[in-house]
């Protein structure tokens, strides 16, 4: 249970606001925080020692900067050719198309398989793959001036990465969901706000970070025993049957209940605060 | 078909308001109708009479007093035996937890298994397992002083009898929803009705019984050949692809539809009311 | 890829307001264009088409006249005949009534299954089929004046051809679903845009058709590829788990992305309107 | 209830050895009866037709001549340019032939869903198609001549219209069933019984057509609802968990069960033969 | 954990060859051990009861006397009158019919879902019902005098309490199994050990029975966690994608692992014998 | 795609008997080949690594020595360690234990998820994760001196990597695959070719490899675009319905069909061989 070192990521700040809170963002300031080969598999590898690390309770995840939290995928002739197959032709190429996606939908999938909830804090340009790693984070602050686009119908392009799969289970209607998926519109906070897709507005983004924060800190309070479960068993549970949810959820429950309710109990009782160990 | 007898549950309160429409009111005033083990008992016993009694047609279900729907689950020496495994020790108590929380599933599953529609009606406290209980009923309608808290987290653990499979299907925004789950916090009427948790504020609990009242009776004029029908095949279709609920659907109505489609046509057509049997 | 020919539906108006654009108008103004077997054959026939037209890429859905999208099934004998199992007797007779709900499913099924986007303009009475038929497109725009009633439970019916497996997964509130759907009650433009059923009220079917083609001439700017594949993707995804929509989603774009995606990256690179080839 | 006219169909056989019992021959001897698309949409047709023809019980189902049962799918320009797009281009061309494969698997799979048992009668070459078809139906006799070859591989194609959804839940060894996709290898009578593909082998098809015609008759003097029943409801089974398919099958026989089960123990009861009705 | 009182059975005997094994054998004797509402009543009690009781480890089911395990479901009126919906009429009646079958079923599915494995002892006449409960034991072993038969399409009725389900996952040929299904002919021990249906074919019932405890006192010295979470697992990953299943699995070992783990690696390198607890 | 360097694989001897077919062996012989979590880390890597190798089309595995396939996981007190969560204590440790049992099973699906076929041969002792193993496979070859046991229940534990989520898709038999699974009994050669576990069996080791080198070159001969994909696709289909195996299959091939169909039909016009590029 040492604690894990995170210096390795070039293209990420990540630090500790406070004790069990991680903040980590995205720091590619020159080209609006865009995402390249390395930002992804960074993101991965990120998330997945998140979800193991003892000392996170709650993550942060932001972009760097005034302007994004990410103008999306960068167009580079790099991240094109791995796209359209490499050195393959053909049929063969397309084998490597698909597994490129596999892969960068990994990526994204690390957030939401991160036992650790995830807060995104979402400010200035949030296009594309924006959405793709906002759908996969569990709960949404925006700031006032934030422009929402699923951009991918204007690179030709349906949606591979998550959007499609995610945002649908996300907000209140379909019919908007689908408008602005077929036209690539821009949409504000507004917006957003009234399609659930978030849960708050901010004025600017140190309001949205502290009103973050705050949020972190109720989670990060929290046994992580239940915040942990909760969020792994909704997640499970919203695609299947109510029935398959239950049964997966006693399952659970058989291994995940013990000290900490006792404590919890304890406390409530006492009227103390419950202190709750590390996970 | 005799008339069911339901004097037998010492928790509840059991009347109907109007032929056809049942009142079911948890009665443990001097414990903000907290749910102990005979509670949910007698709560399964009560919804598998009422689902297979010709006699109802529509279900209201609310708390007794003025303080409280429930405060959820009691917090005594033998509940929490019951979910640490009693005589047994290490992985055997955990087959022993396993069981009672499927038990308790169980309970609460008879109000969503109950053919006939139930109308929750809550005022006051409504924590933990009170928003177990109305993921499972059909409408919700509060009063304003209504003060829900999705609270497991609070006793460290994951909500494990159906608020995390069922809540996330019921309301607008997962968002919001991974909010309340992760904080505990406390949220009131005009949020529940914004998220589409509930579809009706009323001002306080009389006159949230009499919208309540109104609505059943309006349901208990119809067809219950259709109405139970309806509640089955959405429940079955909203955790199925479209498909399979078609499906399902086609060879459900291939034996329901009957006399009553006759009868309605014929009423329609005589502009008079139509009057359908018993069911 | 010659032109394909819509002159043979009589129950129909089909026209091209603009180039790409398909405006499919339910024509029998003297019955409120209530559906016959005839009306839900053609549909069927004109949406399979579409969906193989080259010359459309988005289709606008509306009612003829001033007073109604549709007033829902036409009740006459050979309709009822047709459910009732016509010459066959007793549980044969069943078996008919379940091949003939089936085939009406698919005739539903269509517009969805239609890989064009579907633009659904909704006026005056939508009663019960109008709801069925909606619920199956993708984009919804109604009028102030409109009147929806999921009317099958007045006829005694649990509604069987797509309303309650695609409603829940449509709008915000399954607490709002079932009121609407147990109760039969007419419900207003206002309270279809409270709950996301529709996207945008008009002040009238003129207006509205204005703001139905515009979004329609919006979509019909962007590559088909990526707008047939992102209909039926989230089509494909919402239904099931995030995972295999993901493995699908990549499996499918294996083979859609191509030169139009080249075209739209040229494009985007100097500034000008990409122009896609037909699909 | 009048009787259907099969005479359409220039590439089958179609005649009636004893009543109820109809035998349908795919006739293109100069071909070894392999399948061009006229053949596919004929299959599809006549299955469609028969699973409503009230006159017919059970399908009997081989191919005309001495050489073969069929060789598989033509190769001929026309077949291949609509696996490859026809006139479009790249990614649209691929949209052509993703079409194209379904639309031919709609043709195998309707025998799979003619609610009337399919008896497969195999003799000599057995090839590609001739498994997809095979698997699709429900009991399979062949003779001890039989060469039979999942060849897709050998045309550098993996199966794509039945054989690898089917062949795996249709026999015994998931090893065996790599072993002959991969190798695309002969196997002849002796190893399809050892594996359960075929209940039985006939000396040749003279005796194997009486073996067919045997069982058939046998099927046929039983009642069609439980006949019919049992077909659609394994199959619907076979795909699901065991819970599900006890749902779908008690919906099922909630319209099912009638006069044939009276006629049935009054039958027994009586020690007379039954007569059931035509479905 | 004291003992559980069996008594109460009338129409069931119920005794412990050995100690943690239970013997249940069906004794209607007059009836051919056919069975009538009570009967499967008492069937499901039992097995509900067993799979609690911490004194048996291992179920042996069988049939009392020489003639036959079980001739079926009794023909009775009130049987009859049970599946025609009693007192109600048209499609009400049918609502009841459709209760009655669930019923039914959870009666036959309470073997399968007893966490104590159960061994099936078949002689004799095992017609019916009789199949439908043997797919729901774990193990099958049969006599060499045995006459199988899936008899309910001679009732003119397709079966609807599990053969249909279960069959087709139980054994090696879907063609042989709609052979037995659609014929209802019967089939000896041979054909149901080739079939892999039974494990074993025993001379007698004498011998079976030594057979069946030989086999159950070997299972009943291993680890009762070990073998109630294999049946538990295999049951659940047979329905589903191996992906689902590995998930589940990971999630129930999560708490079965424990003591008795370390007990048999102790045990194993001491070798000794290792003695688990009671489950 | 140049050539991948698998010298860094300590526990394994890796090496290519003929070009295009790679032999993977597990070598602890001093440990009967048992498992450490090294040995599960590098299976893991090989096989990942050879899923994207362009000059592997089929690999067989096999174990190093006379005596063992595998004698199963290695009981140290580090491994130990592992399963019981480590430095956690209580329901934190079982976390641990959770995500170690998931990072195993990964491993063991690595073999299944690797798109080249994988043929395994199979000689004495193979025992517990062996069986995992083997299921994974896709072709199983055995001598006729194996001892296969699956050994889990003997070490207190319901198997958690694989075979009880695969055994019973893969082989004849339930009854016999419980049998085998709660008694942890050995079987032979003979009984695993009856039960089609294994495809063959062989004299010995070295006429064993002699075969599955066979098998192997045919199976590389063929092109890799129509034996990958049917490995992806019987694997896909038969956790699924047919109808969703059918409809990822048709997206499937609308990429994967191309320059290898056109080779494949030239070469059999021409009656020459065909040769198909690297995948």
């Amino acid at each position: 249970m040492g604690s894990i070192n995170y210096s390795g990521f070039s293209l990420f700040n990540i630090h500790f606001p406070t004790k069990l809170v991680v903040h980590v963002e995205v720091n590619r300031l020159e080209k609006l925080n865009a995402f390249n080969r390395d930002t992804w598999t960074q993101l991965r590898d990120i998330f997945n020692l998140i979800s193991i690390d003892p000392n996170v309770r709650v993550v942060i995840l932001s972009g760097a900067g005034e302007k994004a939290f990410t103008s999306g995928l960068e167009i580079s002739p790099k991240s094109m050719a791995l796209l359209n197959g490499g050195d393959y032709e053909e049929e063969r190429a397309r084998f490597v198309t698909r597994r490129a996606i596999r892969d960068f939908q990994d990526s994204i999938s690390a957030i939401e398989n991160c036992l650790k909830p995830v807060i995104g804090l979402v400010h200035g340009i949030a296009f594309g793959l924006a959405i793709d790693i906002l759908c996969a984070t569990d709960i949404r602050i925006c700031t006032s001036d934030v422009q929402f686009s699923v951009k991918e119908v204007d690179l030709a392009l349906a949606a591979d990465i998550g959007t499609l799969q995610r945002l649908p289970k996300v907000v209140k209607s379909l019919s908007w969901c689908k408008d602005v998926v077929y036209t690539a519109r821009v949409f504000g906070a507004q917006e957003a706000l009234e399609q659930g897709f978030v849960s708050k507005v901010a004025e600017n983004k140190q309001k949205g970070f502290e009103d973050a924060l705050e949020l972190a800190n109720v989670i990060a309070a929290k046994s992580p025993v239940a915040v942990q479960g909760s969020k792994h068993l909704i997640n499970y549970s919203k695609d299947r049957t109510v029935q398959e949810g239950l049964e997966y959820t006693a399952t659970w429950n058989a291994f995940a209940i013990g000290r900490d309710m006792k404590d919890a109990i304890a406390a409530a009782l006492s009227k103390s605060k419950p202190r709750y160990g590390k996970l």
